[in-house]
């Protein structure tokens, strides 16, 4: 018997919503293969192809973390096998953790005679992101977990409607950020007057998404507390995202801690537009790319793609 | 020819959305009265009852300022003549000058052959607001001009969607805070960790309007930015507002830079608990009070009680 899930690479944080919005994307995101193992016990983790560092002690790995926990609630009374495709790469500020998480135990949930629904193996992802970031932040496990636009704090999540006209485009280059020295750079204080700045931005961008106003989506897609202070990480983000809002993209920022960055745009075509222009500009000044993604938000998230018993 | 106009009282920042947010309450506002004056010119500012330190030339007071504009760029061809009835006391933090301003502006606005909209009232009310406080903050203005709750930045201003359920309970101590002086006590820098509390409020309590999902208003409308550094100039503030939260009150903070505390419920009986509850510590306390008032968010903002010709 085994199981095999997708799961989606997410965009947080959105500009305005550090540590609190994110959204899923489509054409990249991980698979997880879980084989039900008679008479055997506990989660074994196969080793990953080009991932050589990544733990094989199930509850310190961050796809299999959550599953371990699962497991024990669970009762189930036989042994699990997990086997990863990462496509997401580590370090890519595109929730390639969370999204290992989610797609596990999406998978391992299918095996279970009665599977719980997705919005209720948001713990259970969370322990495995926890591992992976060593902080609990659901911004990323929330959008890959239940797809679209989410707002997360602590266990509590929320999905946003927003228009379904926009369009991603998320672009990253050739550079590992580490999250924890991502956030270790920022500074433990903030000036008012850019706090309140900040607060309209998140404001107009929510209230944009609710009243399908693009316009005051471009207006608010700023991020005038967080990117200042780490777009010193990104060789060539100024010039990136300049080049995005000259093909007129509502907004550019950086996509989680970087160095992966978005831009969303209010129609494919300047989606295209956008994307042209970076890999134009990212010739100019020599900065190598990994890849560039192209798509609407996600609407759907996690899911199990077949089960075969 | 004489026309009256009434305008409500407001509340401005909303414990999440220093600034940036505002509504109108019920049962509270300015009425002013504007006088045509045949062959005279300019504007000529009645004194008002009980408020003898009122400046009496129009572009320095706060009822008027707009309405020199106003005149010049209407090109009016006779004077006004305008008095004030004041009911929202000054220092307040009911948005008493941004009331005066819109009361006046939208009075003499239906003196014009051709009146404007409201919404296009906006920029006059702003020029008197700015002569009270020193500084453009358009968060009472535009409530009291459109009614509602509603987001501004700027020029910008948007309607927020809000549960019709929601009542607001206003209690005012006798007490007077300078707007300008509860400014200058605030810290030109903040936490980053409260900053993502606070942006996580604000956008829960924006997402739970749209979604008119009051618990999550309940969870999110709380202030850890500017309630802890101004509830010191509020004697009481404290128990007030713990009383607020033990009547089950979704929120309760202070209303614009105080001393007014105000507390938003999910039904008019609990409006009417917190009323009664915030009468009873007062009295314990020995908190004098101006008044309290219990009501819904004012859809309706500023309008035109009467035109005599």
């Amino acid at each position: 018997v085994k199981s095999v899930a997708f799961s989606p690479a997410t965009v947080a944080n959105v500009a305005v919503g550090f540590d609190i919005l994110g959204f899923a994307i489509q054409g990249l995101g991980e698979h997880a293969t879980v084989e039900r193992i008679k008479g055997g016990r506990g989660v074994e983790v196969m080793p990953v192809a080009g991932f050589p560092d990544l733990p094989t002690e199930a509850s310190r790995n961050t796809a299999t973390a959550g599953l371990v926990q699962l497991l024990n609630d669970k009762k189930f009374n036989f042994g699990l096998r997990v086997s990863l495709d990462k496509q997401i790469p580590i370090g890519s500020g595109l929730g390639g953790s969370a999204a290992s998480a989610v797609a596990a135990v999406v998978a391992a949930n299918a095996l279970l005679p009665r599977p719980l629904k997705n919005e209720e193996l948001f713990e259970y992802a969370m322990i495995g992101e926890e591992v992976a970031s060593g902080s609990r932040h659901g911004d990323n496990v929330a959008p890959c977990l239940l797809g679209g636009l989410v707002y997360v704090r602590g266990s509590r999540w929320t999905p946003i409607k927003y228009p379904r006209i926009l369009r991603c485009v998320v672009v990253l280059p050739q550079l590992t950020i580490n999250t924890k020295s991502a956030r270790g750079i920022l500074s433990p204080t903030l000036p008012l007057a850019k706090v309140i700045e900040q607060t309209a931005n998140l404001a107009g961008f929510l209230l944009g998404c609710a009243q399908q106003d693009t316009q005051l989506i471009g207006e608010s897609l700023r991020d005038v507390l967080i990117e200042p202070q780490r777009m010193q990480l990104i060789p060539g983000f100024a010039q990136m995202q300049e080049a995005a809002l000259r093909q007129k993209a509502l907004g550019c920022s950086i996509s989680g801690s970087g160095p992966a960055i978005f831009a969303l745009t209010d129609s494919d075509v300047g989606a295209r537009k956008v994307e042209r222009e970076w890999r134009k500009v990212a010739a100019q000044i020599g900065l190598p790319l990994h890849g560039i993604w192209c798509s609407p938000i996600a609407r759907r998230g996690a899911r199990v793609l077949r089960v075969r018993r």
